[in-house]
């Protein structure tokens, strides 16, 4: 992985170079690891505009730093963002890129104090962010391998689903199996909703037993070396009415439009249109509370996000995830979400699981 | 609950007054959750120096904001900070306390452009952490029922190691039998270190298998009601060299040096050097490179972090956390810690595992 790492901070030293900034201060420790490949819980990282880096972590992470990246300069300090700066100032530079949209306004004036009194900072914006956003096949490689995971846990569980099973009892099996399976970890806090808890978005799993009739929607994934699946299916417990049926087999058309819609070129908002149409037509637009999806990676929220008010457009090899729900208030609710990476000749879906309505 | 939130508040108010401010924004969401009983990842709040207060939350914690602070003012807004900066400033606030530690650059200058030009910010300093610090009993409380969970999964992990199974087995064996006993999820990712990797303090659990005369150091906690515990163990595997007994029972005496120096009105760092003389008089001072140990509460580390060189004294009801360690390179390690509230009459260890060497 050390030359893709190479290359990243070869393409972001040209940005650096755009701002007129001798160096880039990364403090965001997402970036620090796509740019390096370490993942620490205190490290930065200098990017020059000549192309040269250099690394700073603590002692715990000295040893891992070596072998992950050892053609990376490195120094071995606690306060990495201080260290680096002063290296900067004494190599002669005046105007320092940061990341203001991740450094305190404390840390800010620690390094401003560090820098001397010629050191001048501007905000790097999101650049690496930027970067991010189109993966590369290795990280698509991680992605399906996470996408996998999350298929086979589902298909685990459907047994456990019966009435009398808690809710949170479905998270726990949920997570167990990721992790079984190979994940490093759960990508993020499962939910689990069933009934009319189905009808809050973020619903956190309770003690809330399953009843026949319940519509249960789970939203999960799994995470493998960083990189976050992200999948929801709602199943019908026992038997399903009519107008559940009616709501699923609305969501998955939208589901479906949403994913058709998913091209290079287009724009994020027109995508969250495409889907949003087909819930407008049927009557329930104000029951569609969110953005239909955002891009998925080192993050399991990151760019680009997609909503009726955000900008943007998709490329080649830009994972996402397309997620619309219908939630009836004290009711219940459905959403269908797919991990996929937008391709030039039509989406890679990454989660495979069933769209069709299951009855368990 | 409402009761004491509303006493912490009152107790703030009294510090933005002093300030000068006219009103304090906490963005801090861990102090959010302390002022309010809110746990939100979207929130602030406004304290007043007259001692009203402002919430703000999105739409999706609407209905917990209601149930949980029924008594506090609410604002339902994705801008949390930025409405209550505009609020702040069309009641006539020109003077804002704000959470320079938690606060970016970016969101700070987005408050900035909110608050009229009339609106001048300044620091709030570490308040709120400084009021967390001593805990009342309601939050020792939730402590000690972590806690207990704690010991209850480590001695349901016992029988479970043995040569050749991992690290990573144990760390998981720990993890859900712990929220299988009631805890909201582990405190912090796991530690669990055998053989050499013992001389590691911050090692990850990997797929190492155990082996017949391995140390094995365990260091895990459960999180019940936000509240963290902290506990390391380190056992023998199987059987014990003489060396490996010495280390023990050395690190088991700098331990009981600690526990013993943390009494109201000590100075941390005067409880770090209690722990710290045994070691260094045994000739291993360089062996042990980390401060004895920190607070702990709503968060696995807070205030007073307890170090040769951090500064603080300790308080009645102040609960910490007593983990001196010895760190052998390429042969293993001992680190013994519990969980305590600091108290007038002596200590109360909440963490209650035997201390004597297991040899499993």
């Amino acid at each position: 992985m050390a030359d893709l790492h190479i290359e990243r901070r070869k393409r972001l030293a040209g940005l650096v170079a755009e701002t007129g900034a001798e160096a880039a201060l990364i403090t965001r420790l997402v970036n620090v690891r796509y740019l390096t490949g370490l993942a620490s819980s205190n490290a930065a990282l200098l990017i020059r505009a000549d192309g040269t880096a250099l690394l700073a972590t603590d002692a715990r992470y000295a040893g891992t730093a070596a072998a992950v990246c050892p053609d990376l300069e490195t120094v071995i300090d606690r306060g990495t963002a201080r260290v680096l700066t002063q290296r900067a100032a004494a190599a002669g530079a005046r105007l320092l890129a940061f990341e203001a949209h991740d450094l305190t306004v404390e840390r800010h004036a620690e390094l401003l104090a560090a820098g001397g009194e010629r050191l001048v900072t501007i905000p790097f914006g999101r650049r690496v962010e930027s970067l991010r956003m189109v993966k590369d096949e290795q990280e698509i490689a991680l992605l399906r391998r996470a996408c996998a995971i999350t298929d086979e846990a589902f298909e685990a569980v459907l047994p456990l689903i019966r009435p009398g099973v808690t809710e949170r009892e479905i998270a726990v099996g949920l997570e167990r199996r990721m992790v079984d399976l190979g994940a490093d970890e759960p990508a993020f806090a499962s939910i689990v909703a069933a009934g009319p808890n189905g009808a809050v978005p973020h619903h956190r799993p309770g003690d809330r037993p399953l009843a026949e009739g319940d519509l249960l929607t789970m939203d999960f994934g799994a995470r493998c070396g960083g990189y976050h699946a992200d999948m929801t299916r709602t199943v019908a417990v026992g038997r399903v009415a009519g107008w559940q049926r009616d709501l699923y087999e609305l969501v998955a058309a939208a589901q479906r439009a949403g994913v058709a819609a998913a091209c290079p070129g287009t724009e994020t908002k027109a995508v969250d249109a495409a889907a949003r149409a087909v819930i407008d037509g049927a009557g329930h637009g104000a029951d569609f509370p969110h953005g239909l999806g955002h891009g998925v990676g080192l993050e399991i929220h990151e760019a680009p996000l997609m909503g009726y008010d955000k900008t943007g457009r998709l490329m080649d090899r830009v994972p996402i995830t397309i997620e619309p729900g219908v939630y009836l208030t004290g009711r219940g609710g459905v959403r269908i979400e797919d991990t996929l990476v937008v391709r030039a000749d039509g989406p890679e879906i990454l989660t495979k699981t069933t769209k069709d309505l299951l009855v368990v």
